[in-house]
């Protein structure tokens, strides 16, 4: 395959490619909103259409409870080549505030390299590189089937929780049967650092309730010599961490992957601007955690304790002297590489049990589930195939990065039971799920270029 | 004075004593409700004129700028007499929820000992017994004077907070000037354990706002690294108490009047079961509070810091994976004997402003003012008075309590700069504030035994 080739293919079918794109990017996908139900599945017809006309020899709709997935394969000439699952998405984020977009979301329009309206960024001009870059890898090798078996799985309700996607990948478990799923639907450091993403925080969330006097009582009758539920959750949730910024539920670390030194210092090669980060952070004046950690490793590589809500007593205007009768709190774990929701949500039941106070009841209701962390070692064959084919692209050294959120990634990696490679070529710039959203259009084309090159570099990694 | 006299005056007087209550009674002077505005008066009209009937030569109706209080003066024959101002109010607690009632609220009934009905115990009938008790005292010396000048103030407001009461206070001072207050508006222990209160705990108020990020932020991209207002909150009101349930406000203990040996044997001797205690708090499942203190010492005698409420955060339904922007608690301090609200106030803004951690900003918010505590040592010449009128009245050792809670009567030993003297013969039991209130009559009649004692009782003491 001749590099020239490729992004001369490429180059050649620019116009086209954004043409298509605008198109798709016109039908309002919004799988949140049910009003936008006919969309969403117009929107997964006009792509099984597109990836029929590109030449896909198999496009099926797979529906589902809810919005329905497109599934398109181009089997490998070799029918022993690996086979790579390509995840992505057709839905898109409601646009609300409309006043606040400069143009219509859902007429696209381009200025300079920029490609705006919803969806342009997350996900559809993500899944959209893969064909051209497929196609253009197809032209410069003279083959008429890829290195590997292609699998292309586009969801139709990630936007909206993939309710439905893992009964979706249960179901649909042997089509999907595959060596690697390379997820495009994550970001890049900077069009100047590419970088690719290597692991997602899962998460667990429980709501607990403590429980002292049946009712509200009076502060000054019995204020002083019953347990105040509100203070035992202050106490409670105080303890939840210690001075270093450490979660202190028992065992809460004992399985976290650490970061290794390669992937400190490359994480510490970023160009990152601490006090830029903190202005994005709603203006936070100084940034907090676990002791020993930058930020970055923070929010991508440690599991966290957070209190999202706390509540009760009297919380209206003016004074009410009691002593509350129930107080509550919900808090969420993020985790990390390693780390099991469910122990993690045993851990922290038998904590409350045993840290709340004589007198007082505790009820800790989980969230059933829970999302699992995924991670890709940096030094995995198929995430150093991924960087190769990044960096070819790119013509740079391609660093790492990790989300601190996830989707459905876990999913895929537990029940297909491959390892996660993450390309894409995203911005944190791009403004998705905000207004005017956009897409750096050569950063669209640099990665078909990295897709063109992918297959390949993964055959050779997978085999 | 014979005490026979006394005791039979009142007998012959009993029917009549209750017929006039009942009339009384029969007025909703609600003084929280604006609709019973007319009724309040009429409340201070009737008992201006029972007054004038009873033979005070001085009747008046001091307006304020909410309801009116009545005031009547009867001048000893000495002018060189001490002068005592006795202390009620006219207006009464809202009855809902009427369906609950057995009985209408304000059509007064009689069952055996039993009167029932809005106001019979809290406070029309502690006001009442003090006219009986007076003109038996005047019937059995054979004397046209009592032996103290007597200023009887029976406010209109104090179920609505006491609002103007200060102005009143102020605005009639000399009018009002005396050597000795007498509160008629609590209880005693029991029917067969007469007491009496000494003390009442003062209150000041606050709220905390604690401050992070501008926006909720999203847990999964910042959750870590940048302080969590709620976790905060949770760190600064656990602190507030230390593992000996004392406040950890520094200086806090500092000007507080400590328990005697004496009245804490006293208080001991009182038959408190605290099984039964713990079921009227609403079914509390343990005591609990300040280390080296027993529960009626902990809501009598000692100063305590409540969270009355806290929130922030996602309280709603469901999981909101967020770092909240802002967290918030309401806090009351109660006070004793010796703390002056304005010190607590200063020292818990400070406290707040040290505990506060780097990059949360801190708000703290005082109600204005405060209650100040209200005290009477068990050996000061006017309480020893006092409880002999009593003992001489219920023919047995008059025990100990103080309150936990207080209404205006710090203002009265404030502004009136005289000692505070407590005699009531309500109960616990009376369901004052609640349905179906009732009175015991013959504590009323007890009472009234009591007030004939008194004033030549202080008239001694206070020479």
């Amino acid at each position: 395959m001749q590099v020239n080739e490729v992004v001369a293919y490429i180059q050649a079918r620019k116009d086209r490619f954004v043409a298509d794109l605008r198109e798709w990017l016109a039908i309002p996908s919004i799988s949140g909103d049910p009003a936008y139900a006919g969309d969403v599945r117009r929107s997964a017809e006009w792509l099984a259409g597109h990836l029929s006309e590109q030449g896909f020899p198999t496009v099926e709709i797979w529906e589902t409870q809810g919005h329905p997935a497109v599934y398109a394969e181009w089997p490998a000439e070799d029918p022993d080549a690996p086979a790579v699952v390509v995840y992505g998405h057709h839905d898109v984020q409601p646009v609300e505030p409309l006043e606040e977009w400069d143009t219509d979301p859902f007429k696209p329009v381009e200025k300079g390299d920029r490609l705006i309206g919803r969806g342009a960024s997350d996900d559809k001009g993500q899944v959209f590189f893969h064909t051209l870059g497929l196609r253009a890898g197809l032209a410069a090798s003279g083959r008429a089937a890829p290195p590997v078996t292609i699998k292309l799985l586009v969801e139709g309700e990630e936007e909206s929780g993939s309710v439905h996607f893992a009964d979706l990948l249960h179901a649909h478990r042997d089509r999907l049967a595959c060596d690697a799923v390379v997820i495009s639907d994550t970001t890049m450091w900077s069009a100047d650092v590419p970088s690719m993403c290597t692991g997602m925080r899962g998460l667990t969330e429980a709501e607990v309730t403590l429980r002292g006097p049946s009712r509200d009582l009076h502060s000054g009758s019995f204020g002083g010599a019953v347990p105040n539920p509100l203070q035992a959750m202050a106490v409670l949730m105080s303890a939840l961490h210690d001075a270093d910024g450490r979660v202190t539920l028992p065992g809460f670390y004992d399985d976290v992957v650490p970061l290794t030194d390669e992937e400190r210092d490359l994480f510490a090669r970023l160009p990152f601007n601490e006090d830029e980060w903190l202005q994005s952070a709603g203006d936070s004046r100084a940034a907090h955690g676990e002791k020993g950690y930058t930020t970055l490793e923070r929010i991508w590589a440690r599991p966290t304790a957070e209190i999202n809500g706390m509540w009760g007593g009297h919380t209206g205007p003016g004074g009410k002297t009691i002593v509350p009768h129930e107080a509550h709190a919900k808090v969420s774990f993020r985790l990390v590489a390693g780390q099991d929701p469910r122990k993690v949500q045993q851990a922290f039941e038998a904590w409350v049990e045993e840290h709340t106070p004589n007198g007082v009841e505790a009820e800790v209701r989980m969230q059933p589930g829970g999302v699992r962390p995924c991670f890709s070692p940096i030094d995995s064959p198929s995430v150093k195939a991924a960087r190769r084919a990044m960096e070819r692209a790119f013509g740079t050294e391609v660093l790492f990065t990790r989300e601190g959120g996830s989707g459905p990634e876990a999913d895929l990696a537990d029940v297909l039971e491959a390892p996660l490679v993450f390309v894409a070529v995203g911005l944190n710039g791009d403004r998705i799920h905000a207004t005017n959203e956009k897409v750096e259009i050569p950063l669209l084309l640099k990665g078909a270029e990295a897709a063109a090159y992918l297959w390949e570099e993964l055959a050779v990694a997978l085999r």
